[in-house]
């Protein structure tokens, strides 16, 4: 939390901005103030593809604004997307060096599962950070299964996907309500680990919240290629009535 | 997900709105626009105090709008608390039956530890309900201190305060990312439950992250009367390297 020393007090600031869900329409005041006024944009793409971010903001970046596209490699191995963040921060350095502020664009919120948390990590040491919040994909998938998440005293656990079953088990059994994230290729084994511990009838399925091509469905009924961007919420049902 | 059968077709629509945890800039431009066009507003109120969701909305609020103010007593009982949503939603049912639309103000997520889920429950097997997901007091809080709160394969554990010892130390031993809302006066026997289980150091207090007074501040250093909104995030210090 301490402006750390070594610090360039001329440099500009790395903005990393939530951008919601997916619907243009919940980006923040603060967060489309900030894009409509930037000259340099980060932002990741998965192997030269679409980036869901860029596709967000796409309406309120100005026409002269400056790109700087992270070009994120498509494999699970660790030393190729470490590359990556390593090339963009340093694009992203040149820029803030130079006293440009930088606005990263980030789907959801930067600091929940984001890419911008390894932009973080190697520029936060150097640079000026703010971190505008967004509004995450939990609640925007429970809003649009009309389930509420969590109430009075019970426990929220969110857990990712592709956790293996012993460690999700252990944790399935002490949530009150539970958030499956990165479900993708995992639905399958998720979907019968859920049934094994009695929550199949209480899952939901989420695909895509807030974008046109949205769908929700009982989990039992969800497709067994599930796309990326699709998420199962269990909530224990309880008493809403206070 | 079906809408019940006793729905009235030609009523109006609740809206359940997110509006972040208290920075009007914070607001999505869904919830701006809805607020803006309003002619019914909801929202709760602490003992005919102050609600802050009624402030953070305050300059979208349009001149004519009629506000449903729903009344919480001040007690931990539910009887008087129950009676005060019941009323609330018999005057909100009244303007939906006249086929008004009624936008009701949450503070963060309406569906996040919010109280929009007690009309929820009332409401919803009767009319058609939207929920517009909002910034979460979570992440609000994590953006203020610097921290990310989860990445890859961790699991994110929401704690709220009030919940006795033994249930938070189960709990808390077998999170990645911790997050303890609804300290308020909470604070001591948390700070020396994370003492306890070797947490202390790691432990951030954040308070009113977003308004004009915020503070964060190591747990270890937050006051012993702490606020209604605040909170602690405790994270593992997982790498952020990836
Ligand atoms: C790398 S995480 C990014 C999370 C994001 N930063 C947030 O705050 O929601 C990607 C995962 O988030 C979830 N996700 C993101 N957007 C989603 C959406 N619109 N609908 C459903 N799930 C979504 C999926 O589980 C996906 O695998
Ligand atoms: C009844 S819950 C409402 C949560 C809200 N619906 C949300 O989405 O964040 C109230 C608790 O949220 C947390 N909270 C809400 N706003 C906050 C803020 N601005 N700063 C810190 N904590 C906050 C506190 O822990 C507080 O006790």
């Amino acid at each position: 939390m301490e402006p750390a020393q070594e610090m360039i007090p001329q440099a500009g600031t790395l903005f990393g901005v939530g951008l919601g869900p997916g619907d243009p329409d919940l980006v923040t005041r603060r967060a489309a103030r900030l894009i409509e006024g930037a000259t340099v944009i980060a932002y990741p793409a998965l192997a030269g593809g679409d980036s869901l971010a860029r596709s967000i903001a796409a309406d309120m970046i100005p026409p002269g604004a400056r790109e700087i596209l992270i070009d994120l490699p498509m494999t699970t191995d660790r030393a190729p997307a470490q590359a990556a963040y390593d090339a963009g921060a340093a694009r992203i350095a040149e820029a803030l060096e130079a006293g440009q502020d930088v606005v990263t664009l980030c789907e959801g919120d930067p600091f929940f599962y984001g890419s911008f948390m390894y932009l973080h990590a190697r520029l936060a040491p150097r640079f000026r950070v703010q971190v505008v919040p967004g509004v995450t994909s939990v609640t925007a998938c429970a809003a649009l299964a009309g389930l509420p998440l969590a109430a009075r005293n019970e426990a929220m656990t969110v857990l990712p996907g592709p956790l293996d079953d012993d460690a999700l088990a252990a944790r399935i059994r002490s949530a009150d309500t539970l958030v499956l994230m990165k479900v993708g290729r995992h639905l399958p084994r998720l979907r019968a680990l859920l049934a094994r511990e009695g929550l199949l009838d209480a899952a939901v399925y989420v695909e895509r919240a807030s974008l046109p091509s949205q769908r929700v469905m009982p989990l039992a009924e969800a497709p067994n290629a599930a796309p990326y961007f699709s998420m199962i919420l269990v909530t224990k049902g309880a008493d809403p009535w206070l």
